[in-house]
Formats: structure tokens, C-alpha cells, sequence
């Protein structure tokens, strides 16, 4: 049977990755004589321009129908001012949401050629290794009430929640990548302040044992803050719920130097999964063939390799990206200082090049 | 009439570093003619032990006659066991709250001599000169409820709560820091997706109007925590509510590399405040005279620029900071590579020569 992969471009150079991902993954499934099928539709502010709407009806069918979600990136100015339902990032919460994506699996490494464009000193960044899993469709992302109260609207409340089945199984997501990593497991909450993140840390230490060959630590996320780029290489595998997630991850993009080299995916507890760039829709260099590709195909290979369990083709893919890198291919972003400049669609053809 | 201090030394590190700094103090105040009474007190794991109580009343009553406090630290591993309400935290937490201390105010500034000891780049930290304004008394950390619900008491739930005049008073306090600064105000906050966060930035763009002269952005917070540490020196005066406030300012001190250099200082509309050292009670170093005092000292010297208005002996006390870094004495925590290293006491002996 043809497996069927939903391509969401979304926004600003979220088209421009897209696209070039799209014909790599169709080269590579070429090469290996995989059959499967890539059909697109819109989703944030493109959605919202031509729909009405940042998550239109036959985006969700086709892709609660479909193996794979493929997707660029969301937002930008035009329509920052929307009121809360018509905003692009709503489509990307929904999405998730709805298709029960409650993992979130952000992976950081370094690349030797690229250890200088980090801000961070190099032997600081030297062989990082680490995977941060943010829980993606709970916490105060999703919590209720959500909204305004009071006589005029004068009290805004959010409300961070969490279930213990639903701490349960994005921790023992975490205890199995720790396990099949380095066996390290830090949980990052602020259970000094949070009564969530107290239920968050039991849940961790009754889990614990289940998995003795991990080592656990708790971490409170001040301190993860602040650990994260005094040694990061003390990391293996972090977990964390949405909002911690959130800001420690892209704090995290900065050890490699640039949000635009990050892949993310996102699972459930069978196959499917949606899979991104943890940068966003760049609106400033939209259109100009700048946009930096490989988060888009490092996102494209853990597709492969999560959603088809295609080890070898993913690691083909990743392996591509390290060759073009070595061979000083870089885009703006990277700041790399003697190699050979290069625009999105020219990096993405010495990907494919590469493969 | 005799201004009176309140000294609270709190738990491990705190001792050392409050000790030695009111002894600092007494100097100042010596040399200079003024009349000052200091009065101890307990606060944290101190005050459980002996009173049962992280916040004991007589503690809370000579804060709130007082017309400022000097607070070492709180918490240790003893105590991390302990339920919510007998927690170290808490005592700290209900001060802040009793005393209505609604704004936080963290500078970050490097010193030539410790520019090594961060793990950022040296390009990268130099000439940082930057001012958290955190919100103290609300959010999240206040917000109720704040517990377990369902029959098997399996939802935990914190509520983030905002009004309109929270926000306001402390977006106020943040321009003016910035209007007396290098006028540029960096508002923090996750505006596409929580309620207060969309309020808080209707607040920010109505009360821009009144500061005409002062440049306004808003970030997100993801955003910050990579801007933070990819170029620090963008920054003037970040404001941000509580929890944003707590990650950020930890994550910030490592621009300067260590955050035992740190000082806070907490203010409400007079001239009442509490000061503080941002590092925490470090247990694993507690009562080994190791302690780097420079972050309580710097403190200290808040307290006479802020609570006083001493602003001379407020910068003395600074450039004696200056002065004994610049002579490369440090503590443990410094990391320096060919200076002089000190204890707790000897760095205190040091300050006091400096002066
Ligand atoms: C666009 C936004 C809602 C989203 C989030 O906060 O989850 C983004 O920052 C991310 O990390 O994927
Ligand atoms: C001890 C803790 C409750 C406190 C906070 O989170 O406010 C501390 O981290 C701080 O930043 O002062």
C-alpha cells in the first residue's frame, strides 16, 4: 500500500524548505524503490488568507488520514493582530492536538564545522549530543479557563494543567530514548513553585524504577536554563513539559549557532507523526532564497526514520547533510567564515547531490 | 532616625555571604557619619527548624517595621522532602508577597577581568549592560487554584493571573528604569498563545505613548532565551512577569559566568526593599568559607542606591567590587586562570580594604 505523506508548507520560508524537502524525500524513495504519495495543503496565515481559517477542514482530514505530516513553518506580521482564533500558530496547536502529537522530540548535536558559529566557546559546545522531549498538547497551552474576567475584563488568566496519565506517557517516551541513548534522564520542572510540577517529579521517580538502567536527575528549570549553556554536554536526554519545552529548546538551538540547522518531530504512540524545523516562518528573509534547508531535511529524515522506520534511508539523509557541511557548503546563517556561500536551493541541490 | 535593616542570612551560603556583608556595610555607614541599626532574624530551612515555620511572625513583623532587608538565601536538600507549605521557598515567596514587592530588578554587567569565565565568547559578552525587570507578585506563582482535582486527585493545576494594574505598575517601573538607561524597553512574553501575555502587550503598546522617548519591542520568550545568549548586548531593559523572569535572569547570568557575581534587588512604590544575591544556598559548598560574596555585596550596594538614596556610597561600594577583581582576586567560582584565589572571608577582607 502507498503511504501517504500530508505537505504542509505554512508561511514565509516555510515554502521555500518545503519544497526542496520534498524532492529530496522523492529522490531518496527513487533510489530505494519506496512507494508513497505527497499531497499538499495550507495551514497558518496561507490558510487564513485563502480559508478563513489558520486550520482548514481538509487540511485535518488529509491529515489525520494521512502516515506523515511534512510541515515548513507558521506565522508572521501580517497577521499578528488577528484575534486569538485566527492566528497562524493556532492551525500548528490544533494540528497537534488533534492529532494527538504529544511528543516532541527536538534533538541537538554539533557539527564539527560548525562549532564556531555558536556564541558559545567551542570546547563549551564540543560533542553535544542531547534530545530534549517537550510535552506538546497539555500544560498551559491547552489548559482552561483560558481568557478574561472580571467586572471590565481586567484579570487575564491562563491555566497550566496536567494529568497524571498524561505526564505518564510523554515521561516513559523519555525513559525509552534515554535507554537506547547514553541512559541519562534529567527532568527539568519547578516543583520548588508549581504544584503541577510536584505531581510531574513523583510521576518521574515512581517511573524511575521501571527503567534502573537510567540514571535520573530533576532539574528545576531556572537552573536547566543556565545549565544548558554553562555544560551542555552533561545532557543526554531532558524532559520537560510545553512551555519549559519551548523555551529550552530554542535556547538549546544555540549551541549548534543557528535555529536553522534543528529538526523536530513530533509522535503519538503509533507511527504517525508530524514532522518540522524548530525555526520559525523568518517573514525578514521570506522569498529571497536565504533560508537555511537542513532543519527541514534533518526533520524529512526522522520522518523517515519514526514514521517508516527507515533507519538506513534516514541515515543516508543525515549523512548527506554532514558531507555538504564538511565540504563547506553553508547558507547565511551559519556565519561560516571561509566556505562557499550558498542560497536555499543551491544547498538543497548539493543535499541531493550528496545523497 | 535610626534606619532600620532587616538581616535575613537564610540557609547554607546565605549565612557566610550575609555576614561578612553586613560587616561591609558597617563600614560604609561608619565612615560616613550615618545611623543605621541592623536586626537578625530567620527565614527558610532556619526558621522550620527552629520555629516550624519558613516565615515565622516575628520574622515578617520586623520585615514589614523595617525599611529594608538583606537576605542571604533559602532551601537545601533537608528540606526538599517537605510539604508545599513547610517548604524554604515559601518563606521567601510570602515575604515578597507580604511586603508587596512587585518588582525585581536584575542588572547583568560584565567585568573586564572575568570576560573568560562565561562560556560565551568573549566578543559575544563584552560590554553587556543589561537590567531584568521581573514582575514578583503575581503570575503563576500566586495564582489560584493552584492544586489537584478529579476523584483520584489525578489533574494537578497552577493558574497564571494577571490584572490589568499588576501589569501596569510594573511596566511603568520598567520604562523608567529604561528612560534613565540607554531608552531602549524589550518586553518579554508568549503573546501567541496566553491570554495574559496578549494583555500584557496591550499594556506595554498603551502606556509606550507616555515614554514617547523610550523604544519599545516586544520578544517572545522563546525568542529571548536565544537572543539572550546569542547577542546579549542587544539589550537594555528587558520587563517580563514572574516566571518568564525567573528563567531568563538565570539563563542571563551566564553572561557574566558566574552567578555568584549577581545582585537583585526587590522594590514596590517607596522606598522599601528587599535585596538579594540571585545565586541560591549552594549546599554543596555551604560551610567550607568558599562562597563568592560579591553577589550579596552588590546587593548591599542596591540597597543604599534604591532604599537610601546613597547613590555615592552605593558606587564606592561598586568600584571596590571593581577594584579587587581588576587586583585578580576571585573565589572558586570564577573560574580565573592566573589570578589569586580567595575564600569567602578573604574576598570580604579584600571589599573592606577597597574601600
Ligand atoms: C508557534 C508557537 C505556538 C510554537 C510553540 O510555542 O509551541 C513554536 O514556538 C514552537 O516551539 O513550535
Ligand atoms: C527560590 C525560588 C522560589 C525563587 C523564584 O523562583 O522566584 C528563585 O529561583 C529566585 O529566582 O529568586
Amino acid at each position: 500500500m502507498t503511504k501517504r505523506i500530508a505537505v504542509l508548507p505554512g508561511d514565509g520560508i516555510g515554502k521555500e524548505v518545503a519544497k526542496g524537502t520534498v524532492q529530496i524525500l522523492e529522490a531518496v524513495f527513487e533510489c530505494f524503490h519506496h512507494d508513497y504519495s505527497f499531497e499538499e495543503a495550507l495551514i497558518g496565515g496561507a490558510a487564513i488568507d485563502a480559508e478563513g481559517t489558520p486550520l482548514p477542514e481538509k487540511t485535518l482530514k488529509l491529515c489525520l488520514e494521512s502516515d506523515a505530516v511534512l510541515l515548513g513553518a507558521v506565522g508572521g506580521p501580517k497577521w499578528d493582530q488577528n484575534p486569538p482564533e485566527l492566528r497562524p500558530e493556532k492551525g500548528l496547536l490544533g494540528l497537534r492536538k488533534a492529532l494527538g502529537l504529544f511528543a516532541n522530540l527536538r534533538p541537538v548535536t554539533t557539527y564539527p564545522t560548525l562549532l564556531h558559529a555558536s556564541p558559545l566557546k567551542k570546547e563549551v559546545v564540543e560533542n553535544v549530543d542531547l534530545l530534549i522531549v517537550r510535552e506538546l498538547t497539555g500544560g498551559i497551552y491547552f489548559g482552561s479557563p483560558s481568557g478574561r474576567r472580571g467586572n471590565q475584563k481586567e484579570v487575564a488568566v491562563d491555566t497550566l494543567e496536567y494529568s497524571v496519565s498524561e505526564i505518564e506517557r510523554i515521561v516513559d517516551k523519555a525513559f525509552q530514548f534515554a535507554r537506547n541513548r547514553r541512559k541519562k534522564l534529567t527532568s527539568v520542572d519547578k516543583a520548588n513553585v508549581l504544584e503541577s510540577s510536584r505531581m510531574w517529579r513523583e510521576i518521574v521517580n515512581k517511573m524511575a524504577k521501571n527503567y534502573p538502567d537510567v540514571q535520573v536527575e530533576h532539574m528545576l528549570v531556572d537552573s536547566a536554563a543556565m545549565q544548558l549553556i554553562a555544560r551542555p554536554n552533561q545532557f543526554d536526554v531532558i524532559v520537560t513539559e510545553n512551555m519549559f519545552g519551548d523555551i529550552l529548546s530554542d535556547e538549546a538551538s544555540m549551541i549548534t549557532g543557528s535555529l536553522g540547522m534543528l529538526p523536530s518531530a513530533s509522535l503519538r504512540s503509533d507511527h504517525v507523526g508530524l514532522y518540522e524545523p524548530v525555526h520559525g516562518s523568518a517573514p525578514d528573509i521570506a522569498g529571497q532564497d536565504k533560508a537555511n534547508p537542513l532543519g527541514m531535511i534533518l526533520s524529512a529524515a526522522m520522518l523517515l526514520r519514526y514514521s517508516f522506520q527507515l533507519e538506513k534511508e534516514a541515515s543516508i539523509l543525515e549523512e548527506a547533510v554532514g558531507k555538504v557541511l564538511k565540504a563547506g557548503y553553508y547558507t547565511d546563517d551559519l556565519r561560516v567564515q571561509d566556505g562557499k556561500r550558498v542560497g536555499t536551493k543551491e544547498m538543497i541541490e548539493k543535499v541531493l547531490d550528496a545523497i
